[in-house]
């Protein structure tokens, strides 16, 4: 019984298309975040913030994923935007095989960002290249400033943590300087910023990272390759 | 490419492994219980709660797995019971195969409970067999009152739902009926507790619980096998 060459086969498969996929998004201008996390840590209330302070205009569409329910698309479509649901029927990540299908019927020419909502798991969705140009790991204050030691590979492929439900820090023990300190012992220089999707504290600075991030796709992808 | 005959010969190896274990707890008359939840959902303090209610003559044994660190096993040792971490080092879930060496070194003569925190995550975990009597799964009202229906295999393999951090409830938007029907829509019958490991509040009721499981048990290995 020899899983590895199996899983490296899969992966290998999957990082063909995602190189596929990061190419399309570059060549049509299209900044896509892959956003991770454990159930729970807040994801979809983050699409929610960040949907609601684009402009009406904005050239922006949503994939969400889930192992059943299309409760989160329903969620994010109120804000107008296009969205999809893919929901993995088990599987507990998303693959770039999923996107490429789930993106089939778009027209790329018509965005300039995309969101991707994982399915709830610190852990698999870590290893699947979907394409993005960067991931960002949302960690919600309930679940303990011992995630990033625990967890590793999320934090360290991870250009952002985004620490959520700040509104709850006066009810749970949880040490905000370890927390940073931990995410930054896996992944020195990690960015990270804390928010509340509930009080709304902290959001500014996520839109101010998004625009900066996406001010920066925009120079990488005009520089001349080489 | 096709990935599920693979899967498939994982599980059965891991099945028949999880077989011969679940034989032996029979035989010992070892009650095991599988617990799984999502990172952060309060499974080390429900167990460290458990192991404090428990009499220091107690035959019981804990074995905690996580991807990284010991922090786990380091925070249940406090009580005096034989603890043993699993380190994954990557892997999702605990396997069959990671218990039987776990256990290697421990005379099973001297056990009547073990005790096994899985890797945090909702999904993978429900999946592999531990030879466990009953997996029990732990769900923080922080984490919403939707992911029964999100993840359901684990809710409809669980015997047991534990929701857990009941002090937080004024400060989050969980409901909690609906997320008793949410997990009785997925698993009819299912048991339900509530419990806050921080307040203490349900505690009784998870005690008593557990005792009745330990005598079920008992009486469940001395019946005539047919």
């Amino acid at each position: 019984m020899n899983r590895v060459p199996v899983e490296k086969k899969v992966l290998s498969e999957n990082d063909r298309i995602a190189a596929e996929l990061r190419t399309k998004f570059r060549e049509h201008g299209i900044l896509c975040l892959n956003f991770i996390s454990s159930p729970g840590a807040g994801k979809t209330s983050l699409l929610e913030r960040t949907l609601e302070g684009l402009p009406r205009e904005a050239r922006v569409a949503v994939l969400t994923g889930d192992i059943q329910t299309d409760n989160d698309a329903q969620r994010v479509a109120r804000f107008g935007f296009p969205v999809r649901q893919i929901t993995t029927g088990g599987t507990c990540h998303l693959d770039a095989r999923m996107i490429e299908r789930a993106l089939a019927e778009w027209r790329l020419e018509d965005l300039d960002l995309l969101l991707i909502e994982n399915v709830g798991n610190l852990v698999c969705p870590a290893s699947y290249d979907l394409g993005e140009a960067a991931k960002i790991v949302v960690l919600s204050v309930a679940e303990g400033e011992d995630k990033p030691l625990k967890y590793p590979a999320i934090f360290f492929k991870s250009e952002l943590l985004v620490l959520n439900k700040l509104d709850l820090l006066p009810f749970v023990p949880f040490d905000i300087a370890a927390a940073r300190e931990n995410a930054r012992r896996v992944h020195p220089g990690m960015e990270i910023l804390e928010v509340s999707c509930t009080s709304r504290e902290g959001l500014c600075a996520w839109q101010k990272w998004m625009e900066k991030r996406r001010a920066a796709f925009r120079e990488e992808i005009a520089a001349p390759a080489g």
